[in-house]
């Protein structure tokens, strides 16, 4: 038992006042885990766009004052009642979506959209009170997707807590409780390349580059990378993507100009950029009679996906993941260990380091279209 | 050798001269079969919607004078240069879309869609040529989807046919060679789904209760019919359809209905309606986490398939097919095996019969939405 287990914990915490404005470090009030909730201590968090785009709020509900981040490693501090799997100084990697182990979805094999704790963008409290756990003078500061990581302590129900191997470094790992897994899980979960297949890749950061290093370890032949940003194309080299196309070099549709490369269209795409155009594109360069293509991008609120239903009857098929189909507690664990045993690489998705104080740097990245993660160090 | 063998064949067909307006029957000259194609008798041809479509031309590309009938069985006439599997006297059913057996297409497992032989809608002539083999008076007749089945005499590539055992009854039989075969295909091909499944089928015409019929086939628990015509729920019944649906009783959108029926959607959907709203309904009454939508009607040329990409990131997966995925002379003698061992009953879709001097009382039942299949006897 830890020493603050059951008090309220004052800590640093990186507060988001309003949308688009610079977060602001403050100290933050951080209540005990309730029931089945955990408390963690968090070492590093990562910064990924689905922070940005709450952040920014253009196309999506604004929710503010809010803790934003989803992509951390920690360690738990004290845990709730009733929670018996988890313990104070476990490691562990939070998840944006969750596991209760008991509805239809995490009994099913094919879904990890747990009715429970699946992802909900526009809560910014917790399920058990409706309320929140942090809190500044009295002022309750919203949650994000149930992890709010960019907080020295956050309050996390424990079916959004992968307990991972304590051999693990929670430096490099912490990429793997979103975009990693959520890139890789999309090609090898849900595109399922086969040996020697054509795959397109649209998006190359970091949740692009984690689908085409699915798409490597499946044995395509072929790896083509799309992306707006000529910068990206560097990078992409390192994990296998064999072909850059930049959709600003043609006067027609990017899918027409995969379409003559690759006589006909590609076997599977995965999209991760979270544009509706490209969403489109990537189905519409599928190749008719077999092609998969797998939406990974969050879009706006009021996009609208939209092709000519013949695109379809050419027997196309068009999915959409969270998470890459992984189930946080059952799955992620594995996942650390496909790391451990040197099967996967994150250290070559890690970009940037910055102290807690300079998280905003990361948010500059980000928007710049610089790197891939920028891991914030909590403790620096 | 038959003794019309190498020559013109003068015979009855009926002729649709403008979009419309009711079909004609002419004499017509039909030319001997050229390199790889068949000429064949047509006993039997039976209306489908897809004729009905073009000869209407509202929503397609008008192509006249044309001879429509994709629906046939017959028996071959005479046979061109290079048809060595096929010969005089074999019975067959003549398909709309064809298989090369040499294509990409036609040596992929997962496509049906042949490259060289895959259904052309604005193609009124035969591969060979460009050319027609029909003709009154000199006047090219064109042809409709490589079969013109409404013609005592058609020709077809040879690739568009399928050999079938001699001993099942032709008159039963033809319907499997478009209709019934799509929508059985459709579900126990493409939809899939499991035993104890809850199933919607969109659209209960001749396609829409042959997909009913692979859901009761798969071992459905609930098969959900939905159609706009009331008189379509009595004859359902005998398709295992549990449950009617009449999107006009009801003031919200029928997803939302078949949503709080079947707590939150069903586990797949199967639209055979050709109308772009109910394709929209059938992908978005779908379960998240697991649900399939399989599109098998045909649109019209301007008709947009539009949703929000959130339904799609819930895990819901989208598909088209063509003729259910049956590669048309691999599988479909096998289709009318699954007949001739009664697990599978056609005389069920067949509820009206005209000699082939009435056949626009065909075309009345179809746009009535009286009956299923209507079989039109040549010979009567
Ligand atoms: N479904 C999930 O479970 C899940 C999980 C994590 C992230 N995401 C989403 O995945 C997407 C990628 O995340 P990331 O962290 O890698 O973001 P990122 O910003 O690092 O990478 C996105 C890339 O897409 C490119 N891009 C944008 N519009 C494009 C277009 N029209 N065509 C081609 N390329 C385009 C950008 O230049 C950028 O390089 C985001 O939408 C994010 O919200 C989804
Ligand atoms: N993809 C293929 O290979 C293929 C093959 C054959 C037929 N088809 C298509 O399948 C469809 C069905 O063919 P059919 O011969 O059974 O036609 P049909 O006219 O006998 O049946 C269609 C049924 O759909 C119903 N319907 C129309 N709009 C609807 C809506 N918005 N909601 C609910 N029900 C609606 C009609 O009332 C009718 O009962 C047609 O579009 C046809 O062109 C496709
Ligand atoms: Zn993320
Ligand atoms: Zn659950
Ligand atoms: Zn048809
Ligand atoms: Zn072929």
């Amino acid at each position: 038992m830890s020493s603050t287990a059951g008090q309220i914990i004052r800590c640093k915490a990186a507060v988001a006042w309003e949308a688009g404005k610079p977060l602001v470090i403050e100290e933050v009030e951080v209540a005990p885990p309730q029931k089945m909730e955990v408390r963690l201590k968090i070492l590093f968090t990562s910064l990924c766009h689905t922070d940005v785009y709450f952040w920014e709020a253009k196309g999506q509900t604004p929710v503010f004052p809010r803790i934003f981040g989803h992509e951390a490693g920690g360690i738990v501090e004290s845990v709730g009642e009733g929670v018996t799997d988890l313990q104070p100084g476990d490691h562990v990697l939070p998840v944006f979506t969750g596991e209760c182990k008991e509805c239809r979805h995490c009994k099913s094999e094919e879904s990890n959209m747990c009715d429970l704790l699946r992802i909900n963008t526009d809560r910014g409290v917790m399920i058990n009170d409706g309320k929140t756990r942090f809190s500044i003078k009295g002022q309750p500061i919203y949650h994000f997707v149930g992890t709010s990581t960019f907080s020295e302590y956050t309050v996390v129900h424990v079916g959004c807590v992968a307990k991972i191997n304590p051999a693990a470094p929670l430096d490099k790992v912490c990429v793997l409780s979103c975009g990693i897994s959520t890139g890789l899980g999309a090609t090898l979960n849900v595109a399922k390349p086969k040996k020697g297949s054509i795959v397109a890749i649209f998006g190359l950061g970091a949740v692009g580059l984690a689908a085409a290093e699915g798409a490597r370890l499946a044995g395509a032949s072929r790896i083509i990378g799309v992306d707006l940003n000529p910068d990206r194309f560097n990078e992409a080299k390192k994990f296998g993507v064999t072909e850059f196309i930049n959709p600003k070099d043609y006067d027609k549709p990017v899918q027409e100009v995969i379409a003559e490369k690759t006589d006909g269209g590609v076997d599977r795409s995965v999209e991760c950029t979270g544009n509706i155009n490209a969403m489109i594109s990537a189905f519409e360069c599928v190749h008719d009679g077999w092609g998969l293509a797998v939406l990974v991008g969050v879009p706006n609120k009021d996009d609208a996906f939209k092709t000519h239903p013949m695109n379809l009857l050419n027997e196309r098929t068009l999915k959409g993941t969270f998470f890459g189909n992984y189930k946080p507690r059952s799955d992620l664990p594995s996942v650390v260990e496909k790391y451990m045993n040197k099967e996967l690489e994150v250290e070559k998705f890690i970009t940037h380091h910055v102290p807690f104080s300079e998280i905003n740097k990361a948010f500059k990245y980000m928007l710049k279209g610089e790197g891939l993660r920028c891991i914030i160090h909590m403790e620096a």
